[in-house]
């Protein structure tokens, strides 16, 4: 009954190969190499590793947590994470998917995700520390000078260093505007960096020689408001003129940890920046276009944080759900040799197991897809073809932050009713999942601010360029595959979703040329709403892949039965997403602030 | 921004006498003199204990939580507990709801329902040191001989001692059928009692010089499973011939606190009976009737327990919305001297402010209106007026149970994405609501039991003797109000939705009779189907009121829009339940257990 990680690895190669057909989207980036052999055995070792070196960590870091040494603003991490974080280097996991010039493996971004979602699911916590190293990395390699890429980026792709993203401030979460970190410049061409910044995830700890913070600043003739922010790194200590880490810190210390209702082991730090060396990255005052190369690859990478405490939760709900006896089948015993039947046979159970399933594997699906669109993105050879990717990895970075954090919290909360009380104890360790899984809505902007990004920037900004090659690649799919007798109930109703799906995105924007508020009025439930229309189509496309495999497989009749599952008791959410979405925005706004109380 | 509490007084008062009506019910009971001054008077002093003496409380409790000396099994609880307990006993709360003939002060449930709403708010982990007390006495009021009622019952009423439910062992949950805790009848009347059960709340403390527990075990001739577990008192010190603690232990003794997600400051044990003298309460193996007694009382007491945490979440978002600054409206700056403009000018803050609002307001409506059915059925002047109320309370009590409790945990939910990165603080107080809450949806029974005993016992068993009076009352409701212009809107969806919700019930017991899996299949579905639709009454009854009251009021204006939003956006949820209740049971049933994973 203890809190076990299998990493699932079966239907991860399926959703890469059999539904999502990677090998094609491997040639397409020119990477033919990257074959499904070696991308088994990738898994198979990501397997090994997350099974047997983070997972047993994962309750560990949970019950120490970090500590900071006041005197000194030394972070140590938890018993193990630093063994396990130079296991993960030695093993070349740091840069998998960081390209070969900067010494990564340059494997593709979307198997990179794969593993990336065992690794989250085998330990949440410890998975911070190498997380925002993939931002960093990301706005070096588009952002960065030669010189930066080669001092900074070469030892975050090996795992030498870590990085963070210095973002937020007391005063300025969503709004960076507001932020007071300054940056002066020296007449070295360097800057001095002065200002407090909070939830730094990773901002200070043991497991490297150095950190590497890229951090949002205003220099002294900056623009007011967000047009006026620029972006620098600052690393922990100062290094030599070969690039070497020194022992001179650079006065980027750690004033404080956070005390947070989950992720013990990940260091959330209050970081004082108290005249620090800076060195500025891109054009002064476009920060903000390197931080959100930093956020999309962040925003996607939490979206998979999510999904993977989902994948653990039901795996342990499921299997108490196969152990637990109690009370009997309402349609008679079931095992009449046992005291009772398992809980697996009531109805209600199934409901809360069916529902994880069927989140988790069209959810691992779409975030799959999302990330092929990353790499199609960068090199598919087709300048349409990339400008299309990119508008469709940009239109379901929002859709899959918010909407597989917030499975993820559903489905830790569904793995805790399905072990009743015992769900709240912290010996079973659901109650760690459901605290862990807690800040995937809040980090990297909260559920409502993807929902803005969404409507606001994806939809009526970007004029849906990512909304339209998405909602054709699910039309084809049902052109295509209407007359099939086994897709045929799956094509009918997806096909009318889609025309809906069509029709309310244009009104939306009808409505928010009239009024703006009817973008912050519509973007939740548009959100939620699309997100179950995506995941109706991956469900689709998934028991088509899976029949097309071998038909007569267990997988084919799993898949099959957890479409028509989702399709006759999740799908209707979208009933209830729409309705809220066209109620407008007068039933929100019509009320006086003073009279909320 | 730290985590504040004030009662709400006002919508308290609103609640019971403007829309419920509650003098009415008191006149009915009779008790006349218990009028709208006395109840002001009690809940202006239960505003001031809670908000002064439990508050305060409420985050030492989490920090230091209980402990547990293993060498004696005594448990110490946290700094002050002990002292609020004497002083709610001084002021005379501990019996405020209980009969005067055994000491109590004889105010109604619905009264006592009002001020543990504010006890529970203010500091949910110790608010269930008490709660337990109350199912006792109820369950020793009608089912104890006069002995016991002399011995046991007073000093629960004075609060001199407090009362335990010992139900739950390890292997037995859900399913009482299974446990296996001994009585072994004994020459002098008594029993001897062995077996460990689990999950105790309060089970061992230091508030009191003695604990009385209520303990459910099986007598060596007994008949296998649910019927033939009895039920006994078992206090943890003897009494001497008087009826008063001795210092001699009865064996009963905590052998160890569980660790748990919230409510640290509560003790949860670990209980071990080895061979503790017991007396029989009620018949020998007729143990499970008087447990329902406990059982029924301590529900619908979780359900207010939802609703409190609801509630101080919801004060602690409001008070940040207005004052956190961030971004502009999406209409233009409304606060152009100020940096940015206060969060709840965003639409997206506003939708998930009103969703607490609504769910609050409303949900506190319809539990104290499942209160005074309570005390209807104990005292109305007419028979059949009594087996209505009864019926109608039994009706809805999993409601307000389950739909509370989901609602609580959804409430502070939306409190911490208000917060942003700060709802996952400690300091801001929210993530301990929303880990303390967690509880509610689990403890005496889950939310699916509740579901089973909405429509397994409550709709079929029982014919639905509670649902058609409550729909009756809708019904004239719908009839007296369609013409009114106020009230049309809400009354023309609410008729229709009650019309859809009498047929919906028939088909269940249609579809029931056929397939016994259907039950467990529409339980949960049904029951928030049922719950939404229930709100929605008790919103249209909120209006009525608040503009019978003072059309012009700010309150009339709050409760109108509240109630417009309620009806356009949390109302269509029933399309989503309605949806999947009605998708049969095939969708769950068929995959093999064996291919869940």
């Amino acid at each position: 009954m203890s809190n076990r990680y299998r990493a699932p690895v079966d239907d991860l190669r399926f959703a890469l190969f059999d539904v999502l057909n990677t090998d094609k989207t491997f040639e397409a980036v020119g990477k033919p190499e990257v074959g499904r052999e070696l991308v088994d055995a990738i898994l198979d070792e990501a397997a090994r590793f997350t099974e047997n070196v983070l997972a047993p960590l994962n309750s560990v870091g949970d019950e120490q947590g970090c500590t900071l040494d006041t005197a000194t603003g030394a972070v140590k991490t938890p018993e193990g994470f630093k063994a396990a974080y130079e296991a993960y280097v030695e093993n070349g996991w740091a840069g998998l998917s960081a390209p070969e010039e900067f010494g990564g493996q340059g494997m593709p971004h979307v198997v990179g995700a794969a593993v990336k979602e065992m690794i989250d699911a085998s330990n949440l916590a410890w998975s911070n520390f190498p997380l925002l190293s993939h931002g960093a990395m990301d706005a070096l390699q588009f952002h960065g000078n030669d010189w930066m890429k080669e001092t900074f980026l070469k030892p975050l792709v090996s795992g030498l260093w870590t990085g963070t993203m210095c973002l937020t401030e007391p005063h300025a979460g969503t709004d960076l505007g507001l932020l007071k970190t300054r940056a002066v410049p020296n007449e070295d061409g360097t800057y001095t960096i002065t200002g407090t910044k909070i939830f730094i995830t990773a901002g200070e700890h043991d497991l490297t020689e150095n950190i590497i913070h890229l951090v949002l600043a205003k220099l002294p003739d900056a623009p007011e408001g967000s047009r006026g922010i620029s972006l620098f790194i600052v690393p922990k200590y100062l290094l030599d003129d070969a690039g070497k880490t020194t022992a001179t810190p650079n006065h980027a210390r750690c004033g404080a940890l956070e005390h947070k209702m989950g992720i013990h082991g990940s260091s959330t730090c209050v970081m004082n920046f108290d005249g620090s060396k800076g060195y500025l990255v891109g054009q002064a005052n476009k920060g903000l276009m390197a931080m959100f190369t930093m956020m999309n690859s962040a925003r996607l990478g939490v979206g998979i944080q999510g999904l993977s405490q989902s994948e653990r939760a039901y795996q342990n709900a499921l299997n108490y759900a196969r152990e637990r006896l109690q009370m009997r089948a309402l349609t008679g015993p079931k095992f009449p040799d046992k005291p009772a039947d398992p809980i697996i046979v009531h109805p209600d159970v199934r409901r809360m197991l069916l529902t994880q399933k069927a989140l988790i594997e069209g959810g691992r699906v779409l975030a799959l897809f999302a990330n092929t669109q990353v790499d199609l993105s960068h090199a598919a050879p087709g300048e349409a073809e990339r400008s299309d990717a990119d508008a469709m990895a940009g239109f379901l970075t929002p859709i899959v932050k918010a909407c597989l954090t917030e499975w993820g919290v559903e489905c830790a909360y569904h793995a805790q009713q399905c072990f009743g009380g015992h769900g709240y104890i912290a010996e079973h360790g659901m109650e760690q999942i459901a605290r862990d899984v807690r800040i995937t809505t809040l980090y990297e902007g909260t559920t409502g601010i993807q929902a803005l990004d969404l409507v606001g920037r994806k939809l009526l900004q970007l004029q849906g360029a990512g909304f339209k090659p998405f909602a054709q690649m699910v039309g084809e799919f049902c052109q295509a595959n209407a007359n099939d007798p086994l897709l045929a109930p799956f094509v009918s109703e997806l096909s009318s979703l889609l025309q809906e799906w069509v029709a309310t995105s244009q009104s939306i924007a009808g409505k928010a040329a009239q009024n703006p508020d009817e973008v912050g009025a519509s973007a939740y439930d548009y959100l939620f709403y699309s997100g179950y229309i995506c995941l109706a189509y991956f469900w689709a496309r998934s028991v088509k892949a899976a029949h097309a495999t071998d038909a007569a497989s267990k997988r084919a009749t799993a898949k099959l039965e957890t479409a028509r599952f989702y399709y006759d008791r999740i799908l209707p959410r979208t009933r209830m997403h729409l309705a809220a979405l066209q109620s407008g925005a007068d039933n929100l706004m019509r009320l006086d602030a003073d009279l909320f109380d």
